[in-house]
């Protein structure tokens, strides 16, 4: 099974070619460029560098959102145009358990926090649970956009020591640090952030479930409504 | 504190720039193209698309050995010239050593397995042990050159349950199947090989305790001797 895989949920540009079991090629961008200047060409960078025919992939597996509205868009439309030239399927993934994957393995919980800014945080609860091929990764709390306050109830409820990855750690740390009750530490710079490997893998379980869609059904997930939309929103309640 | 990171110790080959709690960029290639091919064009690649100054750097992490000998080579003969150039210490890490920070957070037992060729593999064990900042990387067993049989023994007698990753688990499968007497499983694509952000990110930890080298008094850790020169000392012993 050959999985492309694409990941532009955040300040994050991140593609990959998973196939079966090893990632066979990935490329990945923290940087502050627009993810039209970096998705495409470094798709096509790691193309040629590993001599890969897009006509046998198998299926295209996207960062499906929440995150950044302009660069879901990016990442859906690539996967989208790709999905439909090649007349391949898409998986989507939820950005949240794609980052929660990164901590493959861990017995602890797992909390990824994107800053979703208007002080939310995109974020879920997460756990690794043994299986018979390996461990396979729960959710404890499904992927949702709340306050900060929310999710630390959450998890000072649950009691058990938690690890906490994504770009929202930097801006929430304080915060944290202060009203935690339970042991806790942040991932290090190897995996805390989005990549593509992990989109790939976990849409390797997914599509051995069949949870695969058209390129003409995808959409992102934004958990949110766009700054515009709600704009208009409280223009028609306000009468306008 | 800004890390260059290389690992071409196997297959893989690959690049990354870790700044303290982050990684701004990651190439990564896991394809049978020769690493003079692939590590500095990627690197270029890398340096490009994120506008890196490499006079920025702090230092430049190579993963050491064991591996491929031409690919150590390889690895550190890129590393010896850019530190030259640039003016800045390496940061020798061993292979296996970051192969296995691939799974960080984890309780398990971590065992990297390589493949090395002539019925052994490059292998080590290690944990995660709680420290005040957070996760850090324990040698239990350190890296060696050993037969397979050997390393089961050792893992059989731990009475721990672990996760296997690396080039050697297609490779010694079977076999591993049949002799492990614990539970077991293996990483799966997104964390099962090499990666420079985990060479990277290891490298951050040596810097603080001051484990750097120069330039010129960097090595390779090859682990054991090369063809040719067992072939020399075989033919001394036979007097040729």
């Amino acid at each position: 099974m050959r999985i492309l895989a694409i990941d532009s949920s955040g300040l994050v540009a991140s593609v990959a070619l998973i196939d079966d079991g090893e990632c066979i090629g990935e490329y990945t961008i923290n940087y502050k460029k627009t993810h039209s200047q970096t998705l495409v060409p470094m798709l096509d960078q790691v193309r040629k560098m590993i001599d890969l025919d897009l006509t046998t992939i198998d299926a295209i597996a996207v960062a499906a959102g929440p995150g950044s509205f302009t660069g879901l868009r990016i990442g859906s439309a690539t996967a989208k145009g790709l999905g439909q030239a090649l007349n391949k399927p898409l998986i989507s993934i939820p950005t949240v358990d794609g980052l929660a994957y990164n901590l493959y393995g861990t017995d602890k919980l797992i909390c990824p926090l994107m800053d979703a800014r208007r002080n939310q945080t995109y974020t879920g609860l997460y756990e690794f649970k043994r299986e018979e091929e390996g461990w396979s990764l729960e959710i404890v709390k499904a992927q949702c956009a709340v306050a900060l306050e929310e999710i630390i109830e959450s998890i000072n409820k649950r009691n058990r020591e938690v690890i906490f990855l994504g770009d929202g750690v930097p801006v929430f740390k304080k915060q944290l640090e202060e009203q935690l009750q339970v042991p806790f530490s942040f991932a290090p710079a190897s995996c805390n952030r989005q990549r593509a490997a992990a989109v790939g893998t976990l849409a390797l379980s997914y599509m051995k479930k069949g949870k695969i869609q058209t390129a003409a059904e995808h959409e992102p997930e934004y958990l949110r409504l766009s700054q515009a939309e709600r704009e208009r929103n409280e223009g028609k309640k306000h009468g306008n």
